[in-house]
């Protein structure tokens, strides 16, 4: 249970790491996108490993089959299906973990729910599963783009280095995706320095969505907050999601904290954006804002304490091919997410009057 | 659409702040259960207006009638649909909000996305809907109760004072639920202080689950973490969720911030518990840790610049009665919607194993 | 579980035969539907029992009560409440078969799935449950005929007395719904001699739906006619549906069976209609066309075997006020649950293109 | 949408008739299952093209690849995915159809829905789809297995031909799959005659499964025969679909339709079973049995009349490769989806009981 998600443009995701492919299906993309393989691929190129000095070494091309739910180029209305076969499968540095629990991991827990694991690169656990996920949030991208919606995403803050000021230009010209390039120097610095020391690093990821339309999201259980909350916190390694003020607008006051509305040539706006895009659940037309906090890596080569399958304790030291912070990789996952989600309820939305305006 | 929540265990409410009644149809109760309607209304009455200066002065009993799913006292599987009739409503304060739209409130994306709305008391967007889910907490306790897990909440962070000390003993001793009774005062006094000068405060709600056997969650979509998210985010005010370590932990390294495992007394347990009871998205076994920020109060009786239906400027002043923090009153929202979470998993999880152990 | 219907227009009916009231949830209205409880109350009525002596004796005046998501006459989106409350329960009759199972009632499978039940008048089981439908049918109506779409049904046969012509105006003038009024009146006949012999009698009740564009279902699992399967067989005492030619046309060739398309004044049509309305599982814009077998109602007043909850033989009498022939009374039943079925295609229709036109 | 079946057990499938590839996705396959891809090719086989000259001589191996959720040879509950890439593609026949509709078939409707279709066999409404169901099917008849449920179909009738007795053992010696050899033999040449006639036939499908645990479905909405109902009316060419008694008990009494109980060596049986094993919409324990209507194959390589794209007249011959009756590789199909519907209510059972007991 688990794997789909969405309601309309609904994914269903499957695979293992080491398993001999992985893919997606997605279910609910309305016919008569122009669909290109080449726009899926730009995105899960952003993705791969292999990178830089900053990714795992691990070399996955990643690339794409589109097997079915387009026709000349254009989606019909059914399922598309999209695979990678494992090219770069090294499994022989997880044999020494087949009956041990790597802290920080899924390996204990998915061992106690199932009582049998695929203990290979953590399985269905890893995140390598996030390829799917990608995929499907280009095309859900190809649908936003209809209505002049876009979603970007970027790096805030690595170890504790946070980002002073914002030029969106120069987001992918970075290792780290950070559109503030002296503190994305610092990021990349220190990285490669955690690396040295068998250890990892965590951060914080940003993307947004500009163009979108007032009253997307369903009210009570599937407001666009909600859902963002849901499409978060299933990607690996994040602990904690916030839109707008989040957290911080929490000690002002409710004078400050609302935002005023007003009109800008004969647009509805807020002259500031506290609620990050999103008033009562529903997308107000200002930009939306979510943020999400990645854990460090949990492999990291250093000797820990845990127990095995046989409830003895062990002292585990976790080889393999590891990134050593996540959070640059994290980027386009994020922002697969948000457009997934957007993506969805834009074409939910379509129900939400019986006099729907076509667009 | 979105007015219902969960896989098996799955509520659906209904109803606005100023119509006639509100209510909950619970589906997915397992037969067998022992349920006393005075179960169902202590939790309704930690929730309800009216209990004291720092909450809204509206009058409603909340009293619940049970209308189905339960015979001679126990639960038979059928739905459970719990109802309470709005006895103390004012819908005068609003009628000069008909056609304007008050900042930070749902006004402006419900009439965006339906172009038609209850404008009475915020309607459907209300936070009186809560009532339904502390309704369906309360059975989603009863349910948790027969495995030995327990949910209970606590508010951390009031208008910028935070708690120092925890005693748990001492959280419903106060108006403001929090566990350090000398916080809790000067909590107290920060919010007469706001409401006497117009105005409101956000704040933090902690809620925690004990006793949560390893291995609830669905991995991928349906983490633990992700409906938790999902939920959390549905609330109203709620801006930003995280779980155990949360947003801080991202700027401790990776073998800091990995909990290591160990054995207690023939128990799996972590030294630290910084993944909040949470690895992979499934349940650890630990005490299971969630945090939410809840944003001020958007009804604040000061004058704010917004526009209304025809795109005029206009000043309003939002009176009506509000309580000048959310946050007491979330506590047990925020605790409903937890054992919710964690009811529906538990079920859920029977089917995870061909070999499934009952209990 | 199971208490829900719809992906779009989604219902969840509650209440027990003998409990204190029944309801529905109608979620996924869309906003801007003129809504009056009359309209509601119409079609309640032409299911009530007491309407003659060809039906239950029971006096319920199934009044309906509108709880929410109306507001000013118009749906808001809101999830949409309607309540009855019971008012002649008599569970005397009932206390006597507490501990026994009711041949061809669901007392026994009720009791080995849960455990426990409530036994009187049916519990859950009971037909009263398609009250609920019945109010929700009547909402699906009016989205209906905001695109020109009628549903209408009525009784083919009873007792092996078939219609043998169409009088479609005839249809509400006789007690049995049948549209031809020689053929209604031998049922009337052979209803009440059945009830005279402590019998019952099954029939078949068609419904058909006018004015259906083309186009509505969703390919593989939820074709139009899948989900008339799974809508029609819900419905208590159904035990077979089909579309079209059904049954019978398995016996014609392809030549002879498959409908001939032909251009009629601009709109395509078929020379036949074979098909029942549905190619491919989507509607092909020909009239609807749907049987249902609905088999003679369980409740007898004769002695039968059984066995009761404590595995012993025992003779039963089932007492109790009921229908001699259901069949009447489920013409609106069957109706509602295809206008709701149609209705939720409707919808979701709406996100099937990228390029969806308004109406 | 619709591509997805199923709500613990749940199918995805995907894939065009000539698209490069099919699959199938299964989540919420229990753990613990052990699976052979054998047992999956031997249902696979079943349903294959080329199997004889009742059959379509397009030679498709349908050789299936297992690519995830399994491990050592066991599930792992994570989702099963399946494949099996199209080889003996001819689309050569169906370029002349390109722009016009064949009757009987969904090119009309789907163009309609999606303005947009692939032509080539059918494309996504092409009865090829069922290979994933199959597949699905076999992985479903290894979770009944291991409670004792055991699934078989066989063809009652084609071309007006119906089996007049019933030996088990003979179904699968005969090219129709009727355990009737010499109304097999009649059938077979009836078959052999339409198709010289450049004609096809229609015909019924029977499906049962023994060793049903009482109590499988969900009351209401999800009840055996409403999701018996929607899985067979999803199948192609499917237009009717009646349980036990089905259609002719309409014709009999309530004492001589009701099933007598009685109790027989320990086991609650009925001495009839014209509720054909479902009983207010639960399993009854009794076998259950369930009949599919069948139409006649659509594609006759007759002149017919019709209409193009631009709603011209025009006449078409439909040449290509296909079954001059569906009816014997229907079997597999029909067999495979109770299978699914089972193994889902089968899981789905475990959360109906609080006290639930494993097995």
């Amino acid at each position: 249970m688990g794997s789909s998600f969405g309601r309309i443009f609904k994914l269903t995701t499957w695979g293992e790491s080491h398993g001999p492919a992985l893919g997606v299906v997605v279910e609910g993309c309305p016919a008569g996108v122009a669909l290109d393989l080449a726009d899926i691929q730009h995105e899960l190129d952003r993705r791969r490993v292999g990178q830089s000095k900053v990714t795992s070494p691990r070399n996955e091309r990643d690339q794409a089959e589109l097997l079915s739910g387009v026709f000349e180029g254009v989606t019909t209305g059914a399922p598309i299906s999209l695979i990678t076969y494992n090219r770069d499968v090294d499994s022989s540095k997880y044999e020494n973990l087949r009956d041990v629990f790597r802290p920080g991991h899924a390996d204990y827990t998915y061992w106690a729910k199932y009582g049998h694991r695929d203990h290979r690169g953590g399985g269905r656990s890893s995140a390598r599963e996030t390829w799917g996920r990608v995929a499907a949030g280009a095309i859900a991208r190809k649908i936003l783009a209809s209505v002049g919606v876009e979603v970007y995403g970027f790096t805030r803050e690595i170890g504790g280095i946070a980002m002073e000021r914002f030029e969106r230009d120069q987001i992918e010209r970075n290792l780290v995706r950070c559109p503030d390039p002296e503190a994305a120097e610092r990021m990349v610095t220190a990285i490669t320095t955690a690396k040295d020391e068998q250890d990892s690093l965590g951060g914080i990821v940003e993307a947004r969505a500009t163009g979108v339309p007032p009253g997307l999201g369903e009210p009570t259980f599937d407001k666009l907050d909600a859902l963002i909350g849901q499409a978060m916190l299933s990607i690996p390694a994040v602990k904690g999601v916030e839109l707008g003020g989040g957290f911080a607008v929490v000690r002002s006051r409710g004078s400050a904290a609302n935002d005023a509305f007003y009109l800008d040539d004969g647009r509805v706006r807020t002259r500031t954006n506290n609620a990050g895009g999103s008033l009562g659940g529903l997308s107000s037309g200002e930009e939306l804002i979510v943020r999400v906090a990645v854990k460090p890596t949990s492999s990291v080569a250093r000797p820990q304490e845990t127990i095995d399958m046989t409830m003895q304790p062990r002292t585990i030291l976790v080889e393999g091919r590891h990134d050593p912070s996540v959070v640059p990789r994290a980027v386009p996952v994020v922002e697969a997410m948000l457009a997934i989600v957007l993506a969805d309820l834009l074409l939910l939305n379509r129900a939400a009057r019986i006099d729907w305006p076509a667009g």
